[in-house]
């Protein structure tokens, strides 16, 4: 667990692309972020107070969070000089880079010397269980894809939002490094080894209060045939009482598999109702999350009907539109 | 990959059960099996010749394969002197164990200072890419089961040998620790991170001629909830062109899950084979391998008639009744 709230780092970020993670923290969860620290040059702002490390400590700020991509796979000489003044002043460090703070000697040696913490959110810090597919209690909804990076995240995020607006019992569990940044905790699935994956999401999904909603975030797909297994653990694990299912209508072939063609909303409904039915013999599929970026707003409202009357289930793109008729679909179940 | 031949290591294994690698290999690759070494009080015997390690050596042998279950979560000491005499007269190691040779500082020690091998077939050798999905040259069957240690792996090794006999072109790929230390080569899937285990089995079955064909072992099952995500991962990795679908008719709950159902042999080839037909839309499911050691000869032989009639797919215990009629159906395709 990172303890918040947080400094938000930007390094020297080219531009805002780079600063994923710091963006997820202030939409997400803006009650975690009290400042921003830039770098010369740094080109992205999240329109946050900047502040120095001293001024941080003093608003209450407990970890440095690294929100930005590094260039070239190197933690630079720049980056160090803040990261270690950053232990001595006290803060923990929590990073979601490839480079594992952990596995540069300065780093580590002053973060021992000063008893602080260094979060490296990509690698796993528990010893997790082989699942043991036990019915739990409490409800759990799981966010599947037609394909990778569809807004599987984003639509839980959004459902816990309002969710909470209203007064409903909900927790959004992360299953990705920005996920686990945004919300302080979670599992880094894809670096869990094979054996250990549907306990880690059992572990993560614990038995709750009978009216409490999970919202587990979603990772690939079942049709990438790259990440299914991490799919497959994730819906057995999971033990979902609820899937939306998540599209993005433009994309030509899979994400990175120029030869694969994403299946419809109808196969992804008729391939992972079956599957999460063996772990959870009563899910059910409720909502569909339609991804409309790349669409007109009248393409897109024109979309969503359409899906609507072909699916049979409500649809919305929860970025655009809000996830209003996803709580909806949970709240009536 | 482990140097062959092998003297078979028993220690002092209280029974035959204990010696199930030994047994293995015996079976499977019995050419590999120059002798085995017995401790006193040792209740296994392979029925090979007894050998010193220099009668071993003599013999030929390159590596000492533990090829029994040591007691306790320890390697004794008693053990001990004999594996590290071993390293001394020029053996590898190779084991299955979950307590590795390598975190042995003594093992580890003199395999350094003799430049030897530890082989730890049970965490990766290897570092796996990320799957692409792309279609390779050659042949490749996959064996799928209801539930878990139903006879897969039998069932791909009785294959193989038949295949071979006949004069086809046939290679097992192992993907548990028995394989490996049986064949001397292959993934421990279990033991892969997340993000790679389709990966691993796309590296395992790579490029090969048009007529060959790869005899994948199968791991877990898409109905058991603690290791499906394994099961789909080797799916889509091994992009197989036929699947066998293998089950045990008297098991009562999936293993270690005693609310669960173990499916029927229908549920089975409806759930894996459109999963299949993403990565490979030509894999058909060809023929049936029925676990039948808690039957009768007369009840298995009714049993799997039943089965040919209700699945219109040839059946049979590769163990009791051989596996000709798999192997006549990969080679009809």
């Amino acid at each position: 667990m990172i303890e918040t709230p947080y400094l938000l780092f930007l390094g020297d970020a080219p531009d805002m692309l780079a600063a994923k993670v710091a963006i997820g923290i202030r939409d997400w969860r803006p009650d975690h972020a009290v400042g921003q620290l830039r770098l010369e040059g740094c080109g992205a702002d999240l329109g946050l107070t900047d502040m120095t490390l001293t001024e941080a400590r003093e608003a209450g700020a407990k970890t440095v969070v690294i929100g930005v991509a590094n260039r070239g796979g190197v933690i630079s000489q720049e980056w160090k000089k803040v990261l270690i003044m950053a232990l001595e002043e006290g803060f923990d460090l929590a990073s979601g880079l490839h480079n594992l703070l952990r596995d540069e000697p300065d780093l580590k040696a002053v973060a021992e010397a000063t008893g602080r913490k260094l979060h490296d959110v990509r690698v796993p810090s528990v010893k997790y269980p082989i699942a043991d597919g036990k019915k739990r209690r409490g409800k759990r909804c799981l966010a599947v894809g037609t394909d990778c990076s569809v807004g599987k995240m984003y639509t839980a995020m959004a459902m816990e939002g309002v969710m909470r607006e209203r007064g409903m019992k909900a927790t959004f569990r992360a299953t990705g490094q920005t996920g686990i940044l945004i919300t302080g905790d979670g599992v880094p699935l894809d670096a869990v080894v094979a054996d250990f994956m549907a306990g880690s999401i059992e572990w993560l999904t614990p038995d709750n209060d009978d009216d409490h909603w999970d919202l587990i975030e979603g990772q690939g797909s079942l049709f990438h045939v790259s990440y299914s297994g991490v799919t497959m653990a994730l819906i057995h694990g999971g033990q979902p009482d609820a899937l939306i299912l998540c599209h993005e209508p433009t994309r030509e072939h899979m994400r990175g598999l120029p030869d694969y063609t994403p299946p419809t909303l109808q196969a992804l409904r008729d391939t992972a109702l079956p599957l999460a039915r063996i772990a959870n013999p009563a899910c059910e599929a409720v909502g569909i999350s339609i991804n409309t970026q790349h669409m007109s707003e009248a393409d897109a409202k024109a979309y969503l009907e359409k899906v609507e009357a072909e699916m049979g289930l409500p649809a919305t793109d929860p970025y655009r539109f809000g996830s209003e008729k996803l709580v909806d679909a949970l709240a009536a179940m």
